[in-house]
C-alpha cells in the first residue's frame, strides 16, 4: 500500500474514461463508473476499481456488451423481470433497482428479477441505494463463478452467492449488511494465494479426502464452505434459485465464469428489493425507533477483548466520509494495472489525474 | 420415545379440544391445531404439539388472546400490515400468509408483516404453503425470546431469529429451507440441559469470560453464538429489525419472553411474503428448470463419509408420507405432559384417541 491517496473525482473520471475506451456510451459509463468507485468509497476494495481490468476485458471479448438494450420484459404492479442484454452488471442492476424503488413508490413493494446480466461489483451499493428514499434495499446475486458444493457435495455447482440489505435509520448509519454465504470470500482467499499465507480450518475442505486445505497453492483441489454448514449451504442454494432459475438466469452447472477465457455469454442473474417504509410506520416514528433500538445494540455489555461493537453499515458511513475527503489509498500492485490499462486503452493513467 | 404412535387425526383431534377448552372459538382452534400439528407430521418435533402446554398456559394466563379479532390495519397493492390482536401465532401468520398470497395473485408479490402476534410454530409451515399454489413463500420472525448477543456483545438483545423459504419444484419436493441464524437451536441445547450432556465448542460463549460454555448446567451464563460469526449476528439483526421494528412490534430491550410468568403481552412481530413465480418464468418451464437443478446438485460427487446428498425440503416431504401412515412416536416425557394437559383441561387424553 502506498501513501499515495488517490482523489475521487481522479478515480471516477478514470474508471468513465476506461470504459468509454472500451466502447461503452458516455451516459452508460458515467452511471457504471460512479456505481463501481462507489465500492472503492465505503470500503469494499475488491469490488472496485480492483475489478475495472477484468471489466475491460470482457468488454473487449464481447462477454459483456458495451451497448446493451436494458429493457423490462415482463412488469405487474409489484413485479418486473429485467433483460440486461448482457450489459455490465452495474448498468442492469441500476436499472433494477431504480424500477424497483418505482414499484414500491406505486405498490409498497418492488421485486425486480435480472436475467443476462453481469457481475455487478459490490451488493451492498444496490442494497444502500432505497434507504436515501425511506426504503428497505434487498440485492442478492448468483456468484459469477461457483466455487462452493451443496452441503454433503465435493463439486463446485454452488457459488458464494451474496445478498445484501440496507435499511434507513435516523441520525444513525442506515444499517448496510453485505455478505457471502460461505465462510471466507474467494477475495480472502486469493489474498492468500498471492501472499502464500496459511489458510484457517474451516475455509476451504479437499474436495477428494474433506479434509481442510490449509495451503493456498492447493485452492483448486477444495471447495469453499458455507456459514453454519447446511444453514449457510440451504441460504445459498436458495439465492440461487431466486435470482437464477425464477429469472431464466444461469444457476448450477450452467454458470459461466466471468473471469474465464472466451466470450460466451454468463447469463447472471440478480434480484433486487425495494420496500417502502411508510406502508407499515410513519418514516419519522421508524427511523426514531431504529436509532433507540441501534444505540441500544452498540452501547450493550461487550464481550472481554472486544473494543467496541460494531453495526453493519456504520463503517462504511465513516469510510465514505473519510475516502471523498482525503482520497483512497491504493496497493502498488493495483496502481501498475491501471497504468498498463491506461497505455493499453490510451488514456491519460490515473496517477497524473 | 416409546413404540406407541399416535394417529395424525387423533393428535389433531386432541390439540383443537385442548384449545377450545382453553377457550378458543371452534373454528380457530381447528385452523390452529392444523398448522400445529403440521410441525410433528414435518419432523420439526420442537414445534408441535411439544409446545401445546405452553401455548395453552399463555391463553390461561391471558396472555394470549383467545378470541382476537385479527384484522389488516394497512394495505396497500402488495404490502398490507397485520394487527394479531394478541391472537396464537399460528392464527395471525395463516392469516397473513393467505392475505400474502391473495396480493401476489393480484400484484406479483405480497409482502405482509405482523405485530401483536404470538410464538407460530415452525417457520416452515408458513414458507411450504404459498408452494402449492405456485408460488415462492418466504417467513421471518422476531423469536420470543433473546438468547444471542449482536456481534461482539455480551448481553442477550438479539433472538436466534428463524427464516423459511419454500420454492416449488415439479416432481421434487418443493425446497424448503427452515433456519435459526443461531449455530445451535435453543431447542437442541434444551436437550442438552435435560440430558446433561455436553455441548461442543461454538455454540454458547460465555458473557464474562468470552469462552466457550461447554457445561449444560452453565447455560444461562452465557449467549448463543450466530452461524458465520458477524454474518449470522446481521442476518439476526436485520430479520429483527424487518419483523419487529419494521411492523411496529417488539424488538430488543422490548422482547417479552412468551414463556416467561406473567401476562405481559408479547407484541410479537413475523413476516409473510409471497412471490408468483408466473410473473417471472411460466409454472412449467420453472417447474421443469427446479426439478434439472435440484437433481444435478443430489446426484453431484459427494465427500468421502457422505451416504446421500439432502436438499431442503426432501425429509420434510417423506417425513409427510411415512407420518400421516403410521403415526408419530412421542417421548414418554410429551406422553405424560398431555396425559396432565388432559385432566387439567378434562378432555378425553391423548392416548385414547
Amino acid at each position: 500500500m502506498s501513501n499515495h491517496r488517490y482523489p475521487i473525482a481522479g478515480m471516477l473520471a478514470f474508471t468513465q474514461d476506461a470504459l468509454v475506451a472500451s466502447g461503452v456510451p458516455e451516459a452508460d459509463a458515467v452511471i457504471a463508473a460512479k456505481q463501481m468507485i462507489e465500492a472503492d468509497i465505503t470500503g469494499f476494495d475488491a469490488h472496485g476499481i480492483f475489478r475495472l481490468g477484468m471489466y475491460c476485458n470482457t468488454l473487449k471479448s464481447g462477454r459483456t456488451n458495451p451497448k446493451p438494450n436494458i429493457r423490462t420484459i415482463q412488469r405487474s404492479a409489484a413485479t418486473a423481470l429485467v433483460d440486461g442484454d448482457d450489459g455490465i452488471g452495474h448498468l442492469v442492476m441500476t436499472y433494477a433497482a431504480n424500477l424497483a424503488m418505482e414499484l414500491a413508490r406505486e405498490s409498497g413493494i418492488g421485486w425486480v428479477g435480472a436475467r443476462n446480466s453481469n457481475h455487478a461489483g459490490a451488493a451492498g451499493i444496490y442494497a444502500e441505494m432505497p434507504t436515501k428514499q425511506n426504503m428497505v434495499g434487498i440485492y442478492a446475486a448468483v456468484s459469477t463463478a461457483n466455487h462452493m458444493a451443496v452441503w454433503g457435495g465435493a463439486e463446485a455447482l454452488l457459488g458464494t452467492n451474496p445478498i445484501a440489505i440496507g435499511i434507513p435509520a435516523g441520525k444513525e448509519a442506515p444499517v448496510v449488511l453485505d455478505i457471502a454465504t460461505s465462510v471466507a470470500s474467494f477475495g480472502t482467499i486469493r489474498q492468500h494465494v498471492l501472499s502464500g499465507e496459511r489458510m484457517p480450518d474451516g475455509w476451504i475442505v479437499n474436495s477428494k479426502t474433506g479434509k481442510p486445505v490449509n495451503d493456498p497453492k492447493q485452492v483448486g483441489e477444495g471447495v469453499l464452505l458455507p456459514i453454519g454448514d447446511y444453514k449457510g449451504s440451504g441460504l445459498a442454494l436458495i439465492i440461487g434459485l431466486l435470482a437464477g432459475v425464477l429469472n431464466g438466469a444461469a444457476f448450477g452447472r450452467d454458470v459461466i465464469d466471468f473471469t474465464a477465457a472466451g466470450s460466451e455469454k454468463t447469463n447472471t442473474g440478480q434480484f433486487m428489493v425495494a420496500i417502502d417504509v411508510a406502508r407499515f410506520l410513519p418514516p419519522e416514528i421508524f427511523a426514531a425507533e431504529m436509532d433507540r433500538h441501534l444505540n441500544d445494540l452498540r452501547s450493550s455489555e461487550k464481550l472481554p477483548g472486544v473494543d467496541a461493537i460494531r453495526l453493519p453499515g456504520q463503517d462504511r458511513r465513516k469510510r465514505r466520509v473519510e475516502r471523498t475527503k482525503n482520497g483512497v489509498a491504493l496497493p502498488a500492485g493495483i496502481v501498475k494495472q491501471m497504468d498498463e490499462l491506461a497505455a493499453r486503452l490510451q488514456i491519460k493513467p490515473l496517477g497524473s489525474r
